[in-house]
């Protein structure tokens, strides 16, 4: 048994012990731990790692000394230990959880403002790749990705993983061309897996590349399943499945960056009913010690974002034309944060899913932010080398996403935690701080005009207070004052679009 | 007596008769002719134009000889009289009729393609602000202008109109400023207005302009009604109402370019109800023997487009992001061509509905006209004199109508009368002839792509046909040969906004 004696709160905490490799240790042999803090007492799973090493993950919610208690079905008798929780570094805040019903933040009570983006699957790429992708994560201000632990197989995406999930090999794929691969979506024959037996450096990879998001502040949103396909692995048996979503859970549930993700467009696997999805949900609300926060995304009907376990609603734009517009319905209806992981992809591919501008990407992203929505990125430009950042990552192409750092400022200055749209005309989106106490106190309100062109705009809130208002160019990246006003006033505008209008109490 | 012995098909014919000018001849007296040609028979009204006289007008719809019979309450006998109807001149197509459902044609079945304007008060301006309006219609595409009757009180409208409709003084408007003039809105107090004297000179000078644009081929789509009134036009009751419409009626329906708009936004004329609007059209119907297009336009709610009376939808949007893609829906609903009469002006001012770009703009005209509707344009721009199109005329200053006149062009060349919206991929409007039979024979798509970006898209129609294939760009106004194709083929595009592809069998 070798483990670490200390860990700070919110960090991993790992044991591993030596056992048996006979046999099938991912389905005939069990580990799992039970950890007892002054303030918490956890039951974790752990999990096979390969030759003969077992391993259980623990991440403490609190300071101070932990007792743990291992059991293992290849150990004789109970094993014992302890170790020391200390603070968290100072860009340690936790997970995020679902705060102020339709926002989130740090389990510490930091704000977490999400504009995310979509590489689906940067961790399978060259190692130059994911040191790229990283980079440019880090030079963005994108605090979350989603991205699936399947390799992805769809245009664009014919090449093979760096690694597969299962040990077997995968059918020969050198007939594949980009004329000729949607027959291979559904096709599974010449594929050779063993579904019960897991290829351990496939997770291990992963695990490192989500510490790597973790260290530099980014969300890890995983996605477990989806339709994009040519393994099999979207088509095993529920018991499959569900070795693997407790694979999963065992393996990644200590990243307090980790966010659950049950699909990709759920709505597109065939060979799932929602009968499977629920039964996915409930093994991770039964495994996941820490109550990572849940999801699971649509490609066209959107899941019952109502069920309990769904923290937070995972959407794919229904419509062509208006996608964040929509939020301020969503947040009526399930009552939940609202995540907009698919609004189109700023690019210029032939889909109409990847090709609009930046200017319509950064309005959407404004539209959402507004009324206390949560907008997600991607990039489809094509490339000669056929890398497009929306799957693969590497360098950012487009001119949306410095304007998301610029938002992500800017909600970063608000009152309070989260906005929600208040109807005041209807010629505007105005944001208002989702607590009424919090509104009251600052008088801040954030107008945004979209594609509207105004000159200028009239305000009146009262006859008592003194507002100071800035103007800020929303594409173009400036925040100019325009004067401190008390009563009915007007504010001048450039007529141009994509403008906000941001007021405060003096 | 005095009239024409000869008029072309579709002109105006006319008869002045001297009468009495004691007490109020436009309620005490009436006059009214039977016109029978050897293909019909026609009852018109006629109507006191001042100083004693009286006139009839007429509108022949066929050639060859027409005797008329003249009654009037102030003569003794009836007259009688014949005149000669010629062939219409080159540029007369008669006046225009639904056709195909959905669609309009002239009454000589050339089709007619309805791009229009909005400058509500135009023909109450200066005459030289007239004049340039009519040379910035003869140079623009429009072929429709919807203008109000009545003048108008709204912002940037605090002037006082050239001429009243009726007889009386109107309230001092020196106490209105822009910050003022809501104020006024409904209060009528200060007018003096006898609402049974019409001021004849008013009408005649409308009527001149309804020919001016007769004579550049727009047509007149004359408002009888709207909200925005500091004078009590709006507020009348019924029986003045009902004089208004008659006289109105017996004074312009010989004008083959006139349609009858009962209301601008109807639903904000708080005098008046559903029954009052259903009571003025009852009127129309029966008293304009030719049967001019009929419609009634919303500021929310629709009008119930579906009562029998209407003969199309005349629509403001109903939602700030979506108006031209909801063509389809109103289709559906009505089974009647949807005239957008409202979908926000191209523009600057401080109201979201006067200030959307040029590239919007064209892009709603696209949306809407690919799916077998016709889009309605106006100009709102700040000026230094408050002269905005969208009310006064003058001159065009925007980057939208130059590709209207662009539009109408690819308009008049599809084969057949009218195109309507075909579901076959979600990312693009697809249109086709409305005609089946057309689009059989001709193999016409017309794919548009709006604000998606595609390098190229893939086609596939059949293993037969050659299809001649043209990229054209909207917004630059450029129709390029992409080649010849059959079976599948793949069209490259420039990776921009408001791109569209014309396919027709080679």
């Amino acid at each position: 048994m070798d483990y670490q004696t200390t860990v700070e709160k919110w960090g991993v905490w790992e044991v591993s012990c030596a056992g048996t490799a006979e046999g099938n240790p991912f389905t005939q042999q069990w580990i799992r731990a039970v950890f007892t803090g002054k303030s918490e007492t956890v039951e974790a799973d752990g999990f096979y790692d390969g030759d003969g090493i077992y391993k259980v993950r623990f991440m403490p919610s609190f300071t101070g000394e932990y007792r743990f208690c291992l059991r293992a079905s290849f150990l004789e008798q109970e094993q014992e230990g302890s170790f020391w929780v200390t603070e968290p570094a100072a860009d340690n805040h936790g997970p995020v959880r679902v705060a102020n019903t339709w926002h989130f933040a740090y389990e510490d009570g930091v704000p977490y403002y999400s504009v995310g983006t979509t590489c689906y699957v940067w961790e399978l790429q060259s190692d130059e790749r994911i040191a790229q992708t990283l980079a440019s994560l880090r030079e963005s201000g994108f605090n979350k990705i989603r991205f699936c632990i399947f390799p992805k197989h769809y245009d664009y995406n014919l090449g093979e993983p760096r690694s597969y999930p299962y040990e077997g090999t995968p059918m020969d794929s050198g007939v594949l061309t980009r004329e000729n691969f949607i027959q291979y979506t559904g096709k599974t024959q010449g594929n050779h897996w063993d579904f019960e037996r897991f290829c351990t450096a496939h997770f291990a990879h992963i695990e490192a590349c989500v510490e790597k998001l973790q260290g530099i502040g980014v969300e890890a949103d995983l996605i477990l399943m989806h339709p994009y396909d040519r393994w099999g692995f979207s088509q095993m048996n529920e018991a499959q499945d569900d070795l693997y979503i407790k694979y999963v859970v065992a393996r990644f549930a200590a990243y307090r960056n980790v966010w659950w993700s049950l699909a990709n467009e759920y709505d597109l696997m065939e060979h799932k009913s929602i009968r499977d999805w629920e039964r996915y949900a409930a093994i991770i609300c039964q495994k996941d010690p820490y109550r990572h926060l849940r999801s699971i995304h649509n490609c066209i009907a959107f899941y019952d974002h109502a069920r309990p376990w769904v923290t937070h609603c995972s959407i794919q734009r229904q419509d062509l034309y208006k996608s964040a517009e929509l939020v301020s319905e969503w947040r009526m209806r399930y009552r939940k944060p609202v995540v907009l992981d698919e609004i189109a992809y700023e690019g210029n591919i032939e889909h109409g899913w990847g090709n609009i501008t930046g200017e319509e990407m950064v309005r959407r992203f404004w539209e959402a932010a507004c009324r206390g929505g949560y907008p997600g990125h991607g990039e489809t430009f094509l490339a000669d080398d056929d890398v497009l950042w929306w799957s693969h990552g590497g360098v950012l192409h487009g001119e949306s996403w410095k304007r998301v750092r610029f938002l992500l400022r800017i909600l970063g200055e608000t009152p309070g935690l989260g906005l929600a749209e208040k109807h005041r005309s209807w010629d505007e989106v105005c944001a208002v701080p989702e607590s009424f106490t919090e509104a009251e106190r600052t008088g801040y309100h954030l107008f945004y005009y979209s594609f509207m062109r105004p000159s200028f705009r009239k305000f009146y809130f009262d006859d008592v207070y003194a507002y100071r208002v800035e103007v800020i160019d929303t594409w173009n990246m400036t925040i100019e004052e325009a004067g401190v006003f008390t009563g009915s006033f007007r504010v001048e505008l450039p007529g141009r679009q994509y403008m906000a209008v941001r007021v405060q109490k003096a």
